[in-house]
Order: structure tokens, then C-alpha cells, then sequence
């Protein structure tokens, strides 16, 4: 259970309220911040859904409200968003200088000594963070939500989605990591040889059983993690388990932000297709 | 007349291009970087308006392309738009940090020592990018351009278009320095007590005389400037010159991103009437 939330900032966004709040997460040992968009029709009355967006590697709680540009769909559809930090920031010295591999917590429960205590960024998300949100927000609908993601949050919105089937109304990833390879320097540090392929969404996808996940995929074509991830062969596994995936490939665009906010409209239409046609009120 | 451009970065944007250049300005004495957002419509044989923003105290050329989402309806109004630096930042050492002082150039001529060598952004917007954007970008329209400006930036977009009947054919700014009184501080370093006046929107709208500026100006009403500045006074000048202005205050905004990316799309709408009406082309 969460203790008390503080309010670290609260602004005025098309006609609804972003918020950023800290609180003290059990899972992760520390305390953590998020994000939370508040639409202007939410209330106690007029429950709404929510997104979860998981960011990428570097990224903070503050990229997605400042760069994505989403609160204007938010608004438009009435869906409240959700954004937790990257990994278990406050877990850490703060000198020297934070690395690359210290921000790569990946959404896994880290199982090695010197990582297991803190790096358990998998059941912060999937289970903490909805539980936090669902208690402590009266205005959210509990069990209508999604989740979506970018880059190593795309990654973890596809494999928090095929690890629990149900738990999702959807699931949307911009240029995900498609499987875990390409991020072997990180994953070593986190997970046991024997048991990566746990958390590679290829290797999940191949395999899943359970009710659609209706997931989307956002990839620019420019983009340079395509030299180290491989989205043809996710796309084979999702084929050989039937599983709805829409795939979509776009001239032009690379791995960041100005790719994101072109498309995330379209992406908040098709989290509201499946949100708002949800009886979970 | 400048020099050749280099270009910091491009990339894919709704489907346009979002640039940063940088170039060596004969008027700052100095190289300077503009972003430059090429629309997709954009061509030689299209050739698309232009609209300049002037960012506020502390920005730098990213601000705005990250945080404003200006680029969708830039897009969809086929506009050119361009975001100059806001102070002669590459004139100044790279130690000690830069202090506030030093970064508020307020978009004027400077003219006491010490500063008058570097601190020209008035002359640096209003001609020599003006002139370097229409000679080196073969797709934007010849005297087709307006202007549009936050906090520092907005009174910048005021004063030069007060200063500059016909230059621009239209205004906005989003929370302007309505005078200079609330800025003091910084313009004792610049200007000349007996001349701030020529620099002060309230002081140049009283005696506007010349074509419609079109002014349309956003306002929120929990912006902690309006203790500092006064709408009112700034009414009440352009009511004695019976100068267009439309004034919007609007409950609950306060000063910074999430109110500009909140109104953007408006403020665009209320350029692309004006730009888009031109023969111009």
C-alpha cells in the first residue's frame, strides 16, 4: 500500500489539470514521482479511464506532459493519463552522475544482488502504480485502463500487456524495443540468462493465449534502433499465435518526440475505441 | 547580409521537417540558431507564409519546437514558422553561467556600453532574419509574415510590430510584458532612461497610427506577471489610438507551456486568416 501522495506540481492544461506527484512505492523501496492528467470532465460523478504511458531510457516524468503533446486528446476524449518515472531514481546516490545502465530498469523485477532490491519497475507499473491511482483518484474508473509506451517503454507496455491478459483494454507502442538482443548490456545487469526470454515481447507474443490485446505499433522508418531490434520478427511470432497486432510502418521519421507527437492522436483515438466502449463505469 | 547556413539538425515532423540552423549574424555580431519549421505542402513552386516567435526570458531555440506543438497546425495551414534565439548567446563567455540580466536582451537596440556591440535583437529579428529567411528558403512567400511572441517574446512581437506598420500582418502574443516598468531591472543596463519609452507596447499603441495590426493577445488569469505588468493600462492606450486589439483572459492559466500549447492552435487559426488573405504570393 502507497502512503500519502504529495502534490509537486499542479498547472492548468486545455481545460483539465497536470499534476505531478510523489509518493513513497513499497516495491521499489524509494519514493517515486508520476505524471497525472486530470481531463476537464473528470469527477467523482463522471469517472474516466486512464492510459498508463511508460517513457524511455532518460527519460523523467517530465518529458511526455512537456514534448508529446497528448493533453489536448486527453481533454478531447476524457481519458486521464498516467506517466511513472523510468527506473527508481530516488534509490540512487545522487553523485556521481546517474548511467545509462542505472536509468535502463526495462519495466523487468530485477533478480540480481545489488539490483533486486530497488529495480522492480514490472510490478511498480502493473500493480502498485493501478492500485495507487485506482485508491487514491475518485474520479478514475477502475479496471478501464491501457497502456502505451515509447522506445524501452514500448517494450514495457507490450510485454506488461502479454504477461497479463486482461489486465489492458489495450496496448500502443512508438518503435518498441521488439525483443531483448539489442538490449543484452542492460538486461544482464537485471535478469538471469536463463530467464530473459520471460520479458522479450517476441518470445511472449509467440506464445500468448487470452482475450486481444488490440495492440498498435507506431514505427518510423528512419529510426536507428531497427539496426539492433528486429520488428519482422515479432511480427512472424504474433502470426504463428494469432494475435492482433496493427503494424505500422511510416516514411520518414526517427526514434524521438517530433515522431511522437505527430502520431499520438491517432493513438489516443485507438485507446478511446477500446476504453470508451467499455462498460466499466 | 549573413553568412551560409548550418544546419544543426532536421527532423520529421507532421510530416514537414523541423530544422536548427545556425549562422553567423553581421547585427549580434555573433553566430546565432533559429529553428525553422518547413510544412509539408512547402515548395518552390508553393511557397508557404511565415510566422516568427519570440520565445521568453530563459528560452533558448528548443523550447518552442519541443513544448508548444505548433508543428500540426503549422502543418495544416501550410506555415512557415521560425523561432529565433533570444539573446546574443554565443557573444558571451561559456563560464561563469549566464545570469538573467544577460539573458534578457528584450528584443530591443541597445545602446549603453558594454552592451550596444552584441545586444541587438530588435534590428537582428526585424531585418537581417527577416532578410536571411526570404533569400536562403526558396519555398517561403516574400512579404508574407507575422509575428507571434511569449512573455519577453510577447512584448517583443508588440514593439515590433508597433514600430513597424505593414511589416507584419498580424500579432499575437501569448502573456506579454505589457510595459516596461515590471522589467526596469533589465532595461537600465540597455537603454537610456529618456528612450525606454520607445521600447514600451503601452507607451507605442497610444500613438500607433498606420495599417491594422491585428493584435490578438492571451492572457491567463493566474499568471503571476499580472502582478507585475498591466493589461489595463495597455487597454486603455490602444482604446485612446482605437488600435484593434483582441485581449483574451482566460480563468485558471498561468504563464508558462501548458498555457501556450493549450491556445496555440487559436493563435493560429487568427495568423493563418490574415497570412493566408494575402496576394502576396
Amino acid at each position: 500500500m502507497s502512503s500519502d501522495l504529495q502534490t509537486i506540481s499542479a498547472v492548468k492544461c486545455f481545460g483539465g489539470q497536470q499534476f505531478i506527484y510523489s509518493h513513497y512505492s513499497e516495491t521499489l523501496k524509494c519514493t517515486s514521482k508520476f505524471s497525472l492528467y486530470c481531463p476537464p470532465q473528470a469527477s467523482e460523478s463522471n469517472k474516466v479511464p486512464v492510459i498508463y504511458f511508460l517513457s524511455g531510457l532518460t527519460s523523467s516524468v517530465k518529458e511526455l506532459i512537456q514534448q508529446s503533446g497528448f493533453q489536448k486528446y486527453a481533454a478531447q476524449h476524457g481519458i486521464c493519463v498516467v506517466g511513472p518515472d523510468t527506473f527508481p531514481r530516488d534509490a540512487l546516490p545522487i553523485s556521481p552522475p546517474i548511467t545509462r545502465a542505472q536509468m535502463a530498469a526495462m519495466y523487468v523485477d530485477a533478480e540480481t544482488p545489488g539490483w533486486s532490491d530497488h529495480y522492480k519497475m514490472y510490478s511498480y507499473v502493473t500493480v502498485e502504480l493501478i492500485k495507487t491511482i485506482e485508491e487514491k483518484f475518485n474520479f478514475v474508473q477502475k479496471d478501464n485502463r491501457s497502456v502505451m509506451g515509447h522506445s524501452m517503454g514500448g517494450h514495457g507496455a507490450l510485454i506488461c500487456s502479454l504477461r497479463n491478459p486482461g489486465l489492458y483494454k489495450c496496448c500502443s507502442a512508438f518503435a518498441p524495443l521488439y525483443n531483448l538482443e539489442g538490449a543484452a548490456e542492460f538486461m544482464v545487469n537485471l535478469i538471469q540468462a536463463e530467464n530473459v526470454k520471460d520479458w522479450d515481447a517476441t518470445k511472449l507474443i509467440r506464445n500468448y493465449k487470452g482475450p486481444s490485446l488490440n495492440i498498435r505499433i507506431d514505427q518510423g522508418a528512419e529510426d536507428y534502433i531497427l539496426g539492433m531490434f528486429s520488428p519482422d520478427r515479432f511480427l512472424s511470432a504474433a502470426l504463428e499465435s494469432k494475435t492482433t497486432v496493427s503494424f505500422n510502418l511510416i516514411e520518414g521519421y526517427d526514434h524521438g518526440w517530433f515522431f511522437i507527437k505527430t502520431f499520438i492522436e491517432d493513438n489516443f483515438n485507438h485507446h478511446a475505441k477500446f476504453l470508451k466502449s467499455s462498460n466499466n463505469h
